[in-house]
């Protein structure tokens, strides 16, 4: 029966991936494994972009109003107030830069490595995509 | 001496506002509170804005993300930790607004009220102001 068609094999009573011609979705698996590994690189880098813009606009802000205040009529006790305001923006600033810096250095990098290491891609295909794929049909073969 | 100039008042021993001719300093604060009103609003208003464009990128990007992971091969209990860091972002979102707002709604109106209440401006001036001068010029010349 080794001539047939995947499709022209009896159907299964479950379509569990160890019943005849079913292996593809576990290959399929690895495959997909290695696609949403860029997916969440990609979805932190984004993030990254977003805690970093914010960061950015806070600081031009800060420097913006400090600007002006120092160089406008306030002073004493209420001047300090004004530049406490800004000074919790400055905070804020080095905790969404840190964020970001996080975001990208240490989680995608973590991703990046766990990928490389995990999957061998070349030009066609994902060299341990194939050999599971070679594997199933190895034992299709004895068990037919 | 009332047909003297202001600059031709002999110095005083000190530069402060009760000394001959000085109190303009004083009346100025009136006017530059007036202003510093509109700038503290204008502070406020910028900042409830990046709070905004904060919030609403955290939404984008949660919105998008769902879409794609529904869509996407991840299953289970990691397409739950997915989610869940969305989850996150809306939470986070909902933060942001709810700042946004109560820059908007109470701190801005609020400065808004008091500076109605203390500051009537026509074209030319503002009425609090010209009383303190007017004032401060009667009280010189019965001084002088």
């Amino acid at each position: 029966m080794s001539h047939h068609s995947d499709e022209a094999i009896p159907s299964a009573t479950s379509d569990s991936f160890w019943e005849p011609g079913n292996y593809k979705k576990t290959t399929k698996r690895t495959e997909d494994g290695h696609k949403l590994c860029n997916d969440l690189m990609t979805l932190i880098k984004e993030r990254s972009e977003i805690e970093y813009g914010y960061a950015k606009n806070l600081r031009q802000w800060a420097k913006k109003w400090e600007d002006i205040i120092i160089k406008g009529p306030e002073y004493g006790t209420t001047e300090s107030a004004w530049k406490g305001v800004l000074g919790e923006a400055e905070k804020r600033y080095d905790l969404h830069m840190k964020i970001k810096n996080d975001l990208e250095k240490d989680a995608i990098t973590k991703i990046r490595n766990w990928q490389k290491d995990n999957y061998h891609k070349n030009v066609m295909h994902l060299k341990e995509k194939k050999e599971f794929d070679e594997a199933f049909k190895k034992v299709r073969y004895v068990v037919i």
